[in-house]
Parts: structure tokens; sequence; C-alpha cells
């Protein structure tokens, strides 16, 4: 389904870098939701370029919804957002448009797509096309806090510096949702910050982690084998661009645990039961158990840099040197996160609502 | 869509531990393509236990085509195949019926299936449906074999012990897919086994990372946004029970890198592009770009181990202690490997009839 | 998908004619619901050849349930149900193997397959592989039925031939699903089976139509635009062979009708709103209205006739006559009647799961 | 998937009657077709309100291709066109809020949506949204007549009267795709505006039954069981308002045929193997065998008429009397035919790609 991703609530993304507008239709949204047009508005603030840590495009991120809410309740029927593109220009794109970037999709949207692709800013391929995915992620956000579940990420390792582990996930999520650049530990934030600078200065990039949480999503949710809550998930994070690695709980670091220390003791609890490690991340056999759900991304460091760079061109099928000029993110991490909360929204609303029915997430007011 | 997966090439699973068979349907699959049941023979021994550093039950994997292939040849029609269950014995299970394994699908199967699901050794959640996985796997390892596409996986670290990185690849490939115990360095296996008959001594377990690399798959593979090569082999990775982290190319590691190293220059070959480092792995902006396709799976310690373990009676609602007296595996990772490579090509061989139509894997023959 | 269908409640099918055995996958059916194999062994027996009326080929249809369901109740888990071929007469085939038979897939399956297909009576495309679309349409039935929801269907017109129009359905469907050689009125039945043996007589067979009422779908079912309920059921019932034609409620006969005779006048009930009358089949928008959802399947006469025709050698590239020696249908309606019923159970069963939830159609029990 | 339709080839529809503007995203669409706005401004003049014989709504229908064509050339990547509504007046339908039309979906709507359904001239379920099918299915009806597949639709049965049979398939498919009022025989077609007009001054509105021709369509497109070409065809058809019956070459009509008149006898012709009679419609066991494909759709009266109707109050839960004053069809039916050639396009494009590749409609360009 390509520019389609989800079941029972699903999400179209279309548009391109240089085009008049972007956008995303959400399908499946439960009838009966207020839609909170300072929260979307929020949201896009989080994604957008902050200040020498970022791009020097600007784009205000207006939108519009154009279907699907009525007196700002949704309806049921798909919801459409555009964004239009204003900020743009794309005559820093004609010089190298036979000069693919490396590490970007230049090159195989060019052999995929037979030279026919829209080059300019690495047109369908632009992070861009992320604004939409949060605008359309801000409806799914509300919808899932009604119901009490909430979704929080930190940077936990930008350039090699670590940020604290999460430890008081309520509270912290809260503030990371907050905060333009979020982290738990303000002087972890502040070395980052001056990294990325320094990266900068250097025409150069850095990559890191982002490590969320989810808290308040019932056990239960998440099928068997193929669409198991890691499957799905997985397989939206690995949709935003950057993003090379994906790790539920213990992650990689199972790889040097015993199973006696990996596994999670359950006990019984008040209200039910629940286990007093999390290791693996609230995910077993690919259903949640309960407790909260934690996974990070790993991002790879923005690969639009200023730094000459080796590269071919594909007109005169010769090596090249590139110099890019454009305006481009030394760090992308901070603007991910809520792209990353997007996504997960997205994913975990269409598990409620085929395991719940379409109308779950509408639930309160109906 | 549950147990089923894939959308031009598809496969459904079916089957629980300890019924009377387990199997697999293969749909999608060109016309054309010879079956070779000695290959699907073999990949089946890979993935069985194999003496004191796996499980003691002895599965015979004797499997069973029941439709999709006539005189030997695929005939385009869905494939099944089944697997009866053999050695079983449940009284293990009844025991502890009541007490779920921690680290495994007991509780969440439990709490989803509200009572109802087969207890019986993990019933549908049994990491024993990996067998028509990989029968299933075999068919489309043999079919991308003849276009030119290998995969291989060997045990990059296990319980800490780390094998030699991939340095020849075609070369690599062959052997792994021949040795039961798939290393690179057979004296880091050595000390590998060593570890993993420590741990069962110990009544525990070990985890471990397994990388994978795919050569020979065409550029222009993998499609923008939501059905990312990176999404859909994730997607089915995730779906292999213990495994609880996937990571492409540089993967994690780019968090300490900066663009200027992460980015693979780009330079003219022979034969058309390629990248001097591999760093993405083989994909950028989620199309394959020619280069080997390179990725790395965490798998935790395998949850069932003879220690006692704390957990709840889900019948009396109260804390209990678990000992698994059942026959289990210390280590899984060289039993997981051909699942990883039979998952690996069925995503490969769906991504591939999409872009090139439902005949392509079987053009030789046609 | 080719041969899976549906969404949140789905079916694989699998198997041909003269194999081993056939069978098919039940995936996504809540768990709690008990098990009746005696209604699935009378199901299949509706199926089944009877007589004078039908082909000689009697297969006891003896079927395994092999997944999915523990103690005689499904445990959420897919369920897969075997059916073994025993009366299988190849050789029937083998002399008209380049004759393909007109009206039949055979001809299409050689083009589509290259010539792998398995061409042993029909092999993948034989109305043999209705049976077990029978037996998963068993507990589908079953599990609507709990929930109040009843499918009935009758023969409306054979060989021109026409029965009594529904006017008590809830009776009429009790008996209807009882009866081998359904109609309303048993002296239009009688007539009907004497123009099935007329035909039979002069090697040739006919066909008809049938009419199907639901009862007891809630209001609300189905979706806006691409999956309205007709939409699904019609992509459900087209997957029968035979079927040529649907329509719901008043169908071709709008053609006739003004918009004034057409709209169903809506007045306020007791318990809620209805129509007094249902030209619109209980589907408005792509949505069920909660009065009887009526429609009807056009089936073409059996293409498999005694009679000398006219076709092509494949292998010789000439111009042939084809006499068919195996054992056919001179109707096929009064069988395919259950396979309609149990089409339609699959899809409504996967829409109320959708809008619903995945556990309400077990909702009794649990 | 509620709104989008289609697997490799998609479609996702947007919009309300009265918002802002509809919408569709036309997603999988092979890089390097040159779109043609004339021929997309052609179709939806096609669509629009013709005189006596249609509603007084006008709409100039500008559109805008908002993304996935560069250089008026298609990208690959997802093609987004925008509508604007203008020429809305709400205020028709504010009195008539709490009174659902009898035969149309306000009711379900209601029902399903609780109430928050965008009431205005049908919302989401506006017959006005095919105006963005049409604009895409311009688009893949130019893909397919590059590769010699042409689609034709005429009026066979307007309120009764019956227009002249299809005999001269290429020519006729030309001469139709240029009328406003698709008919064989003029004669006929002043005879059908006749009763139309008639039915109008009476506030009343016709049906009637459309029948498509599809020329040059390949032997071996549709797949076995679920997504037969019929039943992928249906499913399309189906979601088109007002459309309540489809049926493939004789359809209804074998109910009274014998097998031997009803099986197409199957020749030796130059270039293949081809059928003397196409009663079964150019598929064969759900794939197509080379010939015409023909189909017939009925189309029900417009239900939006002026007569008073009796209905409900859903606000104050009494029967109530319905006056329509808004802009309305006395007939739908040659609108709705360039829905149905567009439908069947987007639906051939999708079949034509799963089984030739992405690429393969570009391939005339590539």
């Amino acid at each position: 389904m390509k520019n389609t991703f989800g079941n029972s609530v699903s999400i179209t993304l279309f548009g391109e870098s240089h085009g008049d507008a972007i956008g995303v239709v959400l399908d499946g949204i439960a009838p009966g939701i207020t839609i909170d047009g300072d929260f979307i508005a929020h949201q896009l603030f989080l994604r957008r370029p902050q200040g020498r840590i970022s791009t020097a495009r600007q784009e205000q991120d207006s939108f519009q919804i154009v279907s699907g809410v009525f007196n700002k309740i949704t309806t049921g029927a798909p919801i459409c957002i555009l964004l239009p593109n204003k900020d743009i220009k794309s005559a820093d794109y004609e010089d190298v448009r036979f000069l693919p970037r490396p590490g970007h999709a230049d090159l195989t949207a060019h052999i995929k797509y037979h030279g026919y692709e829209d080059y300019r800013g690495g047109g369908h391929f632009s992070g861009r096309l992320t604004a939409p995915l949060v605008a359309a992620g801000a409806i799914v956000i509300s919808a899932l806090r009604k119901k009490g579940i909430a979704i929080g990420t930190h940077i936990k390792n930008c350039a090699g510096i670590q940020d604290h582990a999460f430890s008081d996930l309520k509270n912290e999520i809260t503030l990371l949702n907050e905060s333009p650049f979020p982290v738990i530990c303000e002087e972890a934030g502040e070395k980052m910050k001056t990294a990325i600078e320094a990266a900068a200065l250097e025409k150069d990039s850095v990559g890191g982690v982002l490590e969320t949480a989810v808290i308040g999503l019932p056990a239960g949710v998440g099928e068997p084998w193929f669409d198991s809550l890691e499957s799905v998930l997985s397989h939206g994070l690995f949709s935003i661009p950057a993003i090379k690695g994906v790790e539920f709980g213990a992650g990689f670091g199972f790889a040097e645990m015993r199973g006696s220390e990996a596994n999670d003791p359950i006990v019984w609890a008040n209200d039910g039961v629940r286990t007093t490690t999390n290791h693996n991340g609230g995910v077993n056999g690919g259903i949640s158990n309960g407790m909260p759900v934690i996974f990070r991304c790993a991002v790879k460091p923005t690969p639009s840099i200023a730094k000459p760079q080796q590269t071919v061109n594909t007109g005169t099928k010769e090596d090249a040197t590139l110099e890019i000029r454009g305006r481009h993110d030394p760090a992308i991490l901070h603007r991910a996160r809520v792209v990353v909360d997007s996504i997960t929204a997205l994913v975990l609303c269409d598990q409620l609502a085929l395991r719940y029915g379409t109308d779950w997430l509408g639930g309160d007011i109906i």
C-alpha cells in the first residue's frame, strides 16, 4: 500500500517538498472526538526547526482541515489535512539535480522512478512530509489521552551524550511533551545542544537515540505472529526517515543477559498482575502486558551536510563532488521525536480500534 | 491480518505446539519453480534442536506439501505445508497451566483470549510454529537463489561473545547456510557453545545478536514511506518470537557517528553506481540501493528456564513459584537464524513480486 | 491477496480437486465459541451431491480441525480445517488434459499459469474447494446465530421456474436451512427437479437464481464508499464459481421503477425506525439499516456437460471436439446455496468484528 | 480500509458535499505517464449535470493536482487531486436536518456515526464525491489507453427504454466516450431523455442499467477465488452510490439458459484462442480470457425527489413528511457512466500492476 498505512485506522500521505502543498488523509477515526486546533499547532511547533540547531527553512505549518470534521468534532469520515508549502527555494536544488546526496533517497528514487521523480528538495522523500504526519498524529494522540493512554519520548542519546533513564514516567511524559528539546536531564540537554552546534560549525551533523514510553495501554493489545505489537510499531517507525534501528525493552542489551535476568517476574497487584521489572518493554508474545511499552529508535545523522562529499553525476555518468548549499539540520532528533509519537499513536489507535471496535476511541463523548 | 503476512506473496500460519499438526499456506508464488524436498528438509534440520545446546524435544519435522505443487513444480496456486506434531508430552504442561512463564506469551495470551487459549506448550505462540515458516521459507529462498539473490545469517554475538564481521559475503553466506551453528570465526563459535552449555548447567539461558546479509538484490526495491524495505522487513522479523530489536547498517551505532562518517560516498562503478562504504545497510529512503542489505536482530535469552521463577497463579490469584520441567533451549540463536532467513526471503519475494509482477520469480523456467 | 479474504476475520483457501487434501484457514474468530461438529457435517451434507440431480462423485467430506479449537471451543488462534480427497478418478481427466472445457477456468488457468497448473478436475479452480468454505462457514454461521443473526437462501429460479417470494422470513429461513433442495414452494421445487433431470438426460445443465435473506443484522454495519456492505458481500459472492450476477433489493428491477416507488418510506416503530418497504434490500449508502438484507445471485448453468463441445487442443494448437466423461452436476444451485450462506456469514463476521471488536462474536460465553 | 481501495494501485477518497473541498489520493501509478489536463476536464464535464435532465447545482469542477505530477508527468509518488466546493447552498439542508431522505444514506449515517455526521447535502455520502473519482479515473483511463485497453459504457436501459446492443465495440466505445448522453441508438436516447423530463415534471426520478465493455485486456488477469476479476470489479462498482446490481456476460440471463447455450465454444484464431460467443463476459474462473469484458450495472432511481415522502424526525422521534427543495437529478445514469468507467479503470490498473509490476503501465515512455 506504499503511502497508506493501517487497517481499521489508516493514514495516507502525499506531497513533495517543493510542491504546492503536502497533506495526509486520516481515516477510520471514531466520530465524536473534539479537534483541538491549538494542540495540532503545538505539535507542529515541536517539529519545526529551532534556532541554530535546525535548518533555516521556516515553514509556518499553517494547516487546513479539509474534511472529516464538522463543528470541530470528528464525524467518522476521512480527515484530510493540507499544509501549504511556502518558504520554497527550489533554485537551491537545480544545481545539484544530477548529484544525488549520499545517505539520502536521491539516488534510489532516481533508479526506482527512472528519472521522473521530483528531485527538488528530496521530493516525496523529504522530511518535510513528516509535518502532515504530525498534524494527523495530534488528533490520534488527543484521542488516546482521553482514554488514559499517554506517549512521551526523550532524546536518550545525542552525539554520544546520554540522557537520564525514565524514572517517573507519568510526570516525565507530561514535561517532555511540552519541551522543544525533550530530555529528562537538562544538563545533558545542554551538552547535546553544544555538540549539535559544534557539528553545525564543522558543516556536519549528529545522530542519536530516541526513547519512547507509552503508559495506560491495556493488556491484550497486539496480535499473534505477524501483527505483533512490535511488528506493527516497527513497521510504522521505520517509515520515518533517518530511523535505522528499533528495539523494545532491553533490546540489543538482551545479548548480554541471562534468561534469569531478562525474564520479568510476575506478581499479583491490587488491580491485576504486573511485572517487577520491565525488560520486555511491556510486550510479551507480541501482545501488551499492561506494563509501560518502552522502545528506542536509532536516528542516523542528518545526511544533508554542507561538507564536500563524493558522489556521481547521474547525467554525465562521472564521479563528482557535492557541496550542499540548501538549508539543513545539524540534528534531527528533537524534531523527529514528535513524529515518533505520532506514528506510535496511529499504530496504537489502529490496534485498539481493531480490538475494541471502530467507536471505542470516541467513547467518552458517545 | 494477524496470522497472514504479505501482499502479492503472502503466508498464513496456523497450529499449536501440542495440536495434531502445524502448518502454513504460502500464496502468490509464481508457477514454474521446482520444489527441492531435500532443501526443505535441510532447512528444517538447521532449525531443529542440536545436542546439548538445545531442547530435548526431537521432532522429525516430516512435512507434507498438501497443495500448490504438481509434479514437483509450483503451479501458482497456494502451497499448504503440514507438519505433524509427534513428540508431544502435554503432561509436562498440565501442572503449570495456571502458572504463566515469565517472559513468555502465557500471561498475555491468557488475558487476550479470556482463558480459552490452548495453554499446552505455549499453544499457538510456541516457537514450534517457526518450523512451517522455515518450510515455506525454503521455497522462497530457492526462488530467490535462481534470481541471484542470496541470504546468509551468522551469530554476531552470543552471551556477549562476538563473531568476526562479514568480510567476504558471497563465500561466507554459502558456508553459513550449511552450518548448524553459523559463525564466521570457528573459535568464537566454540566459545559461544561453551557459554551456552554453562548456562544450561545453571538452568539458565543466553541471548545474542544475529546479523544477516542479502546480496544480489536489485536497486529500486521497497516503497516510499510506509512500505519502506526497513518497514516491511522489520514487520516480518519482529514476528519471530524472542526478537526484540532490529537495526539496519550501522543501526544504533549511528548515534555516535557524524553525518560525514555515516553517509556512504557514491562512486561510478563498471556496471552502475555503488557506495564505498555501506553504513546504510543497502537501503536509502526505504529503497534498496544495490549494495548488500545488512541488518541485525537482537534475540532475547530463551524465557523458558529451569530455574525457579516468581509468577502468579491465575486460578487462585496468588503469587507463586514456577519450576519449569519441560524440555527447553538454553539458546535459540542458532535455530532462529534460519527463521530470520525465511522471513527475509518471504518479504523480499513479496516486494519483488509487487515491483516486477507475479511471474517474475518463476522467470527462469517460464 | 488472491486466496485470502477478509480483514479482521479472514479466510485462506488451498487445495486442488485431485490433491491429497483441500482446506481452509479461518482466522480472527473470537475465542469462546463452541464448535458443533454435527452442524459442520450438516452443512457439508447440504453441499454434497444428491441423487440424480448431482454428480456421481461422492466425497464423504470427513473433516479434521487441525488448529484453533481446544476442548471443542475456539481459542482465538487460526482454525485450519482439512478435508481429504478420496473418491478421485484422475484418469477421467488425462485424456482431456489439452482440451479446455468451454465455460470453465481450464483455458484461463492454462494461460495464466503457463501450463504449470494442476489440470486434473479443474485443479485449484474446482468447485470441490467450496467444501472447506462451507466447513469454515458453519463456524461463522453458528457464531452469528448466537448473536441473533440468521441467513437463509432459496432457489428463486431454476431453469426458468420461479419459487415463491419470501413472506415469513424467520420461519422460512429455518426451514430452508434444513432442506437439501431449498425452496419455499414445494411444488415449484418438484418442477425444478424435473427440469434438472430432463437436462441431465440430454447431457446438459441448467442455471438459476439464488435469493438470500439475512435477519437480525444491526443497523450501522458496512462502511462508506469502498467497503460498503454491497461491495464486500459482492466481492465474496463473486468468488464463488458460477456466480455471474449479484443484486441487492430490487436490483435490476430498479430500472423500471420511479424514485417514488423505489424509496422505502421510513416510519417510527416501537424499538426504533424501520421502512415500510424494503426495495433497498436493507442497505442504504452501503450501510445496513436494520431491515432484512436481501440479495440475489445469478448462477450460470454448470459448464461441465456431457454433450460434445467445440474447443481447442492446446498441445497441437488445433480445433477439437470435447466429450466430457467425468462425473458432473446438471445443476449446482441447490449445492451452491450453502456456499452463498457461508461466504455471507464470513463477510458479516468480518464487518461485525471490525465494527464492534474482535471479541464481540464470542460475547455470549465471555 | 473504508475510504481506500486497491492494492498495488489504490485510491483514497475524502470530503463532504458542503465542505471546503473534496479530493482523492491516487497511489501506485507508474512514473512516466503524461497527464492530460484537458482529458481530466473532459471526463469531469461528462459527470457534470446537463440541462433539464440533471440537478441545477453547477460545480465548475476546477481541479488542482497537488502532488505526484512534475512537469506534467507522473513521478511515481501519490497523486492528490483537490476539487473545491463552490456552488454550496447549505441552507437548503438545515430545514431537513432531522428528516432523513428515504433511499439515501442519511438515516444509516445518522445511526452509524451517532449524530456526528456532516448532514449537509449527504455529507461524505454525497454523489458529489464521485467527481474526484472521475478526476483520478481520467489518469488511469489514459494510462490504459496507451496500453491498448479501452473502456466504454452506454445506457442500456433508462426508465424501461432499451438501447441497442453493442455490435461494433471499438467504434462504439470511441463514440460513447465523447457523448454526454451515451447511447448506441440515438432514437432510444431521445426517448430516454423524454422519459427523464417527464419524471422530473412529476417531481420524480428514473433508474436504469449501464452496460460496460472493456477491450484489449490481456488474458490471464484476475486471481483465483477471492480476487477474481468479477470480485474486484464488483467491489469497486458497488461502491458507487445508486448501483444495486452487477452482472457479467449473460448475468441473470443465465437462469434461463442451458449449459450447452451458455458455454462459449473455443476456437483457434490467428493470434491465439478466442470464443465464438461471449456469454461469460470475457471472464472464466475469475480470470480474463482475452475476449471483451462485458458487465452491466443496475442504477436505482435517484432517491432525492421533490415529491412529498414519508420519513421520521430523528430529533422529535415522530413520523414526518419530507419535501426536498434542494437541487437534484431526475436521472443519474448519464452522469454515473463516467464513474463506472473510472472505477473500472482503477480496478484494472491495480490488477495489471499486480500481475506485471508497478512500472508496466508507464512502460511506453520508460
